[in-house]
């Protein structure tokens, strides 16, 4: 179904790389190092580790950072590039094989009162869009999204299929929102009160920034007086779950399955692995890594750190044994103490 | 897009609660204690904690316990109520500036045969109903919802947008469901033989109290032969799985991504914090509390304790010290058996 | 909703059963021993954990292994089979509720160009299908179910509602996908350049092979260059997140909540428990059984083992003492150190 093709020397000039070969001949898709196939472009992301494939791929050409690293285990063409995986990332758009929507607004959309809408957009069928709503330049909203009422979805932002926006919620520019995602439900509030939950009605908004991605089936929950923030560059995975007032900064990228309770604010540029859980009121500072399967149960001041606490798994039965002697530590600990009072 | 407006007479009213100020001021909207403006209302929830914002804040009126609390902070209005914090989930409703969809059957709506619907509806655009299905006074369907044969929906229940609720579910009266819900979808039910899934058709229904609200993307799987149940009250995040034959007990709340297995009996008035997992075919007792990100593995059969397993995470390095330590804790324990034998 | 009907006589011989009793007497439903009524048939599945309802049970029937096991508790009719548990998932199917689809596209279903349909085959309201997709014999795509360009579905395979099919996703025959679920959707690919991040557009496909059956707001990430393979036989429950150009081998069963970080295979035949972590670019052999709520970091390269690393929750006064215990291993071990030094 992709039928794309440019001249290596088209790529060369795209990512103003150093050309090493032939500028005529034809790339017709992106393959990895070990498995590329005539007509394909790959790239060398780290010499020590995938150079051994240098010598069996049959790429007709390489992202490299040097040449240096390639030596005469490659003889193909090569265009020399300061990060090859950012070349191949830049250039993986120029393949996809994702189809493109037909411009204009389907006749089987509803579309709200009030509602202001930019050129050049694409409105796809079954989509239910509210009143006074305002879709910016080269928008796409695909099949059967839902987009409440007074939402602001900037330039060339696109919901996938399926999408669902409640009232009030602000997307920048630039967004990629995927299929089944859930923006602005309402926050998890409730007050007891003799043992019956009372609602708390969610008034607060979702505002996302500019070239945010947000992955399938993700949640984010409107703020409850205040608003939950999704900073510019923010890319979120599928399956996470942000609560309400959660802010999360600027370039900050969550891994799957990440569940973020209220009011925490996560900052800059962080790195979040996957099925990581967070605290509620918690403030993460600025570029803190924190490794997969981990918990968050405090703030972390110092930017930059590394975080974990995931168990990685060990056959059962030795597990058992050592959950036996986590739960008695105390009487390891007691032991020790008895000894060091005879010894004394 | 919200205009409402209240006195802060009717406030008092309407909450039962001792006004001492001015009832002729005009309320718009809630703010918390620390960022509240002129015109909006703001609740002093624990003195201790937050008090240090009565100095500051610009709200028009606070809702407070007593006026000891207060003192001479904050000169403005007050509304003395009970409990601070279930007053303002009491006038939040007030402000919620969710809109209310057009009443009546929209004219793309697909209703099945046999179909009893009540008075004072909404079913929005898109939204497809099977057969048999009955449908309460003052209940609201959203757009793209689908709901299945012979489900019946109590009166003044909402489903938001894209709500699925697979034949048979039964929702209670008042209920919330949220935007990607999926409830009475098949339980989990594969039966082994040489090495091949025989799948288990799922017989049974989902079953669902008054008053329940559950969240976005949330999924609640029919029983494989008994009904899963969800009693009243019960409130459910988003992202929650609860699995075939699980009962919810009444008022018990549910946070964000928990997971629990099929047969598992929740009593009433538990509090399950997020990310928590429950095995399957376990009993939790009335009242327990679990805290966030636990995995729950045994039964708990003393009503209302406070249960956690979570580890917080720590910088990598020092938690990677610590998981090879806790891999060699039968090690640890071998060597003071020898100490211990040696001083004796 | 559900009247179906069947003798006796006729079960057996659906199950190549032998028949101890009636064959006349008519089965209305399935039911557990304990609480089968009367026109039920239930199942003995192990005589020591369920025997005991044997005296009391009211079925109709019960699917036996052998008459040894029953003996003098239950005088009514059995069938012996050689797995009851297996016997009776076959026969869950004949007392399925779900409804039937009515056969035809509906006339608001959404048909793109160059589209081939087979026989048989049913396509409910308001479904929105892409261009150049195939769909085999006796296929259903129920309600709302969006299936994007160059889709290709296997004979007799059923979408629920609501399923979001992205372009290029190829299903075998047989498979059944629950509503809300995501195939097909950007894997998370991002190149870091100077802190801002580039999208890695995702080229490859996701292959799913036959028989495969996909829980309920389950999703599945397109490949980066090379496609995700979910292969025969697999049984995934809901929300399960699968990473990018993971592989999952034949038969493997996946509880729910499981999430599979990118890159990684998994053997055929394993079990992976309920909220399972696995990290990404993992091997895991064939047959390994990994317990509930453990994470997987490292490759499992033994087949058949059983792996775990949850930490059973306990009282939360008594975790916070062992949670600073273990924080605290490595003092724990100085001290034995210290200890044997001074006794050597």
């Amino acid at each position: 179904m992709n039928s794309k093709k440019y001249s290596l020397g088209y790529l060369a000039n795209f990512l103003s790389a150093q050309l090493i070969g032939n500028p005529e001949i034809e790339i017709n898709s992106i393959g990895s190092l070990e498995r590329a196939q005539a007509g394909q472009i790959s790239f060398l992301q780290e010499s020590n580790k995938y150079g051994k494939f240098l010598g069996v791929t049959k790429a007709s050409a390489i992202l490299v950072k040097d040449i240096g690293g390639v030596g005469e285990k490659f003889t193909g063409n090569l265009l020399v590039v300061k990060n090859p995986y950012v070349a191949y990332a830049k250039i993986s758009r120029l393949f996809d094989p994702a189809p493109q929507l037909q411009m204009g607004i389907h006749n089987t959309a509803i579309i709200g009162e009030d509602t202001i809408i930019g050129k050049n957009i694409a409105i796809g069928p079954y989509v239910v869009i509210g009143n006074g709503v305002k879709i910016g330049d080269g928008a796409i909203i695909e099949a059967g999204s839902v987009v409440g009422n007074d939402v602001i979805i900037g330039e060339h932002s696109r919901l996938c299929a399926k999408v669902i926006l409640y009232h009030g919620v602000i997307i920048g520019k630039g967004a990629l929102i995927h299929s089944g995602a859930v923006i602005g439900s309402d926050g998890f509030g409730n007050a007891n009160e003799n043992g019956v939950w009372h609602k708390i009605y969610q008034l607060g908004k979702v505002v996302i920034g500019d070239n945010v991605e947000i992955g399938a089936n993700t949640t984010i929950d409107r703020g409850a007086i205040d608003d939950t923030i999704i900073d510019d560059g923010v890319k979120i995975d599928n399956q996470v779950q942000i609560g309400h007032n959660v802010c999360v900064g600027t370039n900050t990228a969550i891994a799957g399955c990440v569940g973020i309770a209220g009011s925490t604010k996560i900052g800059k540029c962080c790195m979040i692995g996957g099925r990581v859980g967070i605290s509620g009121h918690l403030e993460i500072a600025d570029g803190v890594v924190i490794s997969g399967m981990s918990s968050i149960a405090k703030s972390i001041s110092e930017p930059g750190g590394v975080y974990a606490s995931a168990i990685p798994a060990i056959p059962r039965r030795a597990w058992w044994k050592i959950v036996l002697r986590i739960m008695q530590l105390e009487k390891v600990v007691e032991r020790i103490k008895i000894l060091e009072k005879k010894i004394t």
